[in-house]
């Protein structure tokens, strides 16, 4: 047996980076999270550790601060093309990059310069360049946006086995923390646009959909946002069943017509799904 | 030496309830945590074991539960107010009783009965019941507000000591994450109306001190609450300073006006203050 | 353009079962975190709701509880092998399973039925059914082994490009959490045996490394499990440099010999790769 | 009315040093987290922002470091002693000090140079020192030791209100992640060994508890901490109750004879008590 080197990347994750535009009084924040993961020709540095085609991850990192200074950040996309272009253009070692950003929102407060956190949710972009031909590749999504519905959803009509214990409901609290992304066609997108549009979809296909089970809803959230971005071909979403578990009240002489839930912890359904257009290109890199 | 017994308390944590009310076909959610503390004569339980005075955290938990469907859950203060005077009037061996809750928001998508969780922010309330005539006393806060002001702070002349090698500057980012807790001077107060007031108070004090120091804004968010709001009598901050540090460019040939910053996890200035009313009744059980 | 349902799995994470086994007065405790995933023919309840094909995830996780108790928990490895073989054959829908098991450390703090947790690192296992012939596969791990090596770690000869300020250094602090999974040629492996001997193999070449670069320990890890157990084909490793900053004592007149770190949270460099025997057979489906 | 400031303080937190001494070939580490806190008359800073009394957080900072590499870091005890003792005597403005230090363990893998971290359990020191005569006061303590009993616990005895439902038991696990802080009646102990009696002394109390309750066996590690030590006066505890369910296996058509159990995260029962010798002098700061 002989042992050998597989895939393996590299890079500096996570590299905070606030970046403050001033536009006259009015400044702009934008805060952003940016992980590098490079590949290329890593034989030698595994198999002896001369460095001679490894760009330090801390080069990577002031990459990434000079870039904000250069570039500034429009859309977390655009900064991420920016960024996988440079490490696979400037450098003739890496064949491939692999940019990951987190933006984290702010809402103005009053006047021009103050800002408040706008919540848990958190926008992110893969952006993904090849060296080698195989282009670019986009994909959008955001993560922890909590939802519930508070009637609406039901369960029934499911396999039941020498373990199955549950009671069909006709009525229960359907919550998910969404996790989701979603692949663009191309790389010519208005990024801001496409965004606030594809999350749009899956709020109100969340909160329209009469459910039946949670993997329909699932479906249905993948389905609008397809049909409300052309641009778009393929929806991944994880989502979690937060069970939120009707209490008895019995015991205490009380009845609990849907009212009184206890909020669980662990353990969680965990529903995971895609949803593609017919005429969806192969999945890139980056969907990977 | 003889060995003796110290104060001590005993509850149930973080019983996570979520109470959904029908008006129509509009619902409502009360998303909360209860954490509930008891203390009294357990001199027994703990020098021999015997439980005969000890009324069952789970006990509690049912408690919350229950008390959820038969009052339903209008403001934390209230709702902890019914639960601490529950436990001190029914329990003989019960002297005292502290509950903690901790509320998680959501706004509407669309109709009456999707939502979505509006951000990390928490309302917090303590209250203290105590049935040996201390009476009740109520605390009110929030935490995880995180905001940040992208000018308007400055920060120099302080001490210098031989391990100072800090720069005076004249204009940085000034980012927190509040935890508040403020004190009423007694419990008829109308709860949600002094919550948002207070929330409000501190926003715009963060956005409209120009600061010189954390500690200086910490005072006047704490004093604008205080203005605010003549049923509060204390204010209590715990504030981070999250340092944003400007990134030395120079290297690559830049400038960096104020633009590109490094937002850093550990270590952190961690300023801590409380601001009085000069007519403020003592502290009671439940500031402490 | 139509939409189409893509792969999609569901099923119960995180069901904590502590399983506990007496031999006269000595106990044994398994602690483990097991998650379910099931897939095969879900297009219905995706697309209509139709759970006819559906087994609860609650009765997955019943299912957990009751082959704790009927078949004990021997290595992780086993137990997950016994689920994954049952849903899929006992399930007509389901042609695929895949188990997941997380176990948490005890030992023994005298006579037989007192434990403390020994400590952060967590063993893990991926077992993979699969009822259309790709037969089961088995990947085993662990997640979170800290190690440091405060010498014997150098890192120069590196590209150095415009964005590049690093100096080049012969000694620095090396330090990791390891998250490390190597797959089994068969399901006939004595697990625990197996297991310790890859996990002292990580070890032992990470202190006996001499390290010219991260990537170069990482191979040397995968390198040495492979070596150490022929019944393994393959080693991925996931290792975040932790990076040990040396302090600059220089403005309080010190010098700094390799003796003061500032430990640092993020950014950090992120190392992935994979090591692999020249006779490995396709990777199975738990490998992904 | 008008608006004052109460108490008050403000420091660095979280200063994360490693600090490496070497012997020869054989290295020891260090790896501590330091957080100071420090107040004085501070009444201008917060009225006015003039900073002419404060001692900057990055100089509190650089302290930590510079005094790491001069006196190294024996004890943490020690450590924060000396760093107690120089704000306070070095600064005219601070009056009190209080330094918290976590130290994180290492173990040696083999040879000199390489380590393991030694799990989740975390030792933990408060030193205080007080400028205006008060003195200086050490707390001792640990975080995070997580232990639990499969058997040799029993429950039942307890108040039954009409929210109670729990059945008594004879027989259950009991497991918690013990919080322990002890104070030191002065500051000449031989702190290592002080730690190592008062953990071994909680494990010990833990492990041979008959427990009839939570409360019984805090009572019992408190107590048997204090007879070990004669040094120490006062013993703080908080232990969550880590409840583990029997899981009812009947519909399954199976016994559960304490073998399969749940183990569940919220909520949680929370004891917290101290125990104290009755010679105890008065609390000193550093234990509030």
């Amino acid at each position: 047996m002989a042992v050998v080197l597989g895939p393996n990347r590299y890079g500096k994750a996570e590299t905070r980076v606030v970046r403050v535009t001033r536009d006259g009084g009015a400044h702009r924040v934008k805060d952003v999270n940016v992980s590098v993961a490079l590949s290329g020709d890593m034989e030698d540095v595994h198999l002896t550790g001369d460095n001679a085609a490894v760009l330090p991850t801390d080069s990577q990192k002031n990459t990434v601060f000079a870039f904000a200074k250069k570039h500034g950040i429009a859309a977390i996309e655009d900064f991420g093309l920016l960024l996988a272009r440079h490490f696979v253009d400037s450098q003739p070692t890496i064949s491939h990059a692999r940019v990951e950003i987190h933006e984290y929102g702010w809402e103005r407060i009053t006047g021009g310069h103050s800002f408040v956190r706008s919540g848990g949710e958190v926008r992110t972009a893969v952006v993904h360049g090849d060296g080698e031909g195989g282009g670019e590749s986009v994909v959008s999504g955001l993560r922890d946006l909590v939802v519930l519905n508070s009637t609406g959803s039901e369960f029934h009509g499911f396999v039941e086995d020498e373990y199955t214990t549950l009671a069909p409901t006709g009525d229960r609290i359907l919550a998910t923390a969404v996790t989701a992304q979603w692949r663009h066609r191309g790389t010519d997108t208005r990024w801001d646009d496409s965004y606030r549009a594809a999350r749009e979809a899956l709020l109100m296909a969340f909160a329209e959909t009469h459910s039946l089970s949670l993997q329909q809803t699932l479906f249905q959230m993948g389905r609008r946002v397809l049909e409300a971005r052309a641009e778009l071909c393929e929806v991944r979403l994880s989502m979690p069943n937060k069970h939120h578990f009707l209490v008895d009240l019995e015991p205490f002489g009380m009845d609990n017509d849907n009212e009184v839930y206890f909020a669980a912890d662990r353990p969680y359904g965990l529903i995971e799904g895609t949803v593609r257009a017919d005429d969806a290109p192969p999945a890139p890199a980056a969907w990977n």
